[in-house]
């Protein structure tokens, strides 16, 4: 991982919506991107905030008392703690970014919890 | 911050290349958009890794034995203690991420070192 990454060429090494696969590490947080395509599950993580940046397609990150929705080139932080579940009627992608050994479905679990993949 | 963030909005506020703007933070990490044009100063971060994704442009960082030349969508990862010194000769908009409290400049300092400002 000592070289460039583009995004969007990662993304196409995806095969599923909602498994992220890791690109890159930043000291102890892991950068992945994933697809994003229909509702995932509402969870939240206690002991991190949690980045989403959409570099293609529309992204809704549903919070208990709205919805924030992001298109290209938006990002959004959802505090930790904070309830929130993504969701995408027509495909998107998007980078993530987390500590090391966040899980993707947080207090959730559940089956569509992901390993942790680089690509 | 507790709204989603248009990236290129927040590049539009921005005055001058290589006075970032911090747009969000995520847990103790500083999210900061950056204007690049021309070259900025050779230095290196002991405590950190230093993430940079193209939002537009093409930036080059380079490196003691080698340039990364960065296109729209691809990132890079300048591992601790390496040094580096950015470059774009076109204008190119790029976003940060470091800890907080990360010097712009690392170990060289000097009159580019830029204050923590919030956009």
């Amino acid at each position: 991982m000592n070289e460039k990454i583009n995004l969007e060429d990662k993304i196409r090494l995806l095969e599923r919506p909602f498994s992220p696969g890791i690109v890159g590490y930043l000291n102890d947080y892991k950068l992945a991107v994933v697809k994003v395509r229909g509702e995932f599950v509402w969870h939240k993580h206690d002991e991190t905030d949690d980045f989403f940046l959409v570099l293609r397609g529309r992204l809704t990150i549903q919070l208990r008392d709205r919805d924030v929705v992001l298109n290209q080139g938006e990002m959004f932080v959802v505090p930790r703690g904070v309830e929130h579940c993504p969701r995408a009627d027509e495909e998107a992608h998007v980078l993530l970014i987390e500590p090391r050994r966040t899980l993707n479905t947080g207090d959730a679990g559940g089956s569509r919890t992901a390993a942790e993949v680089e690509i």
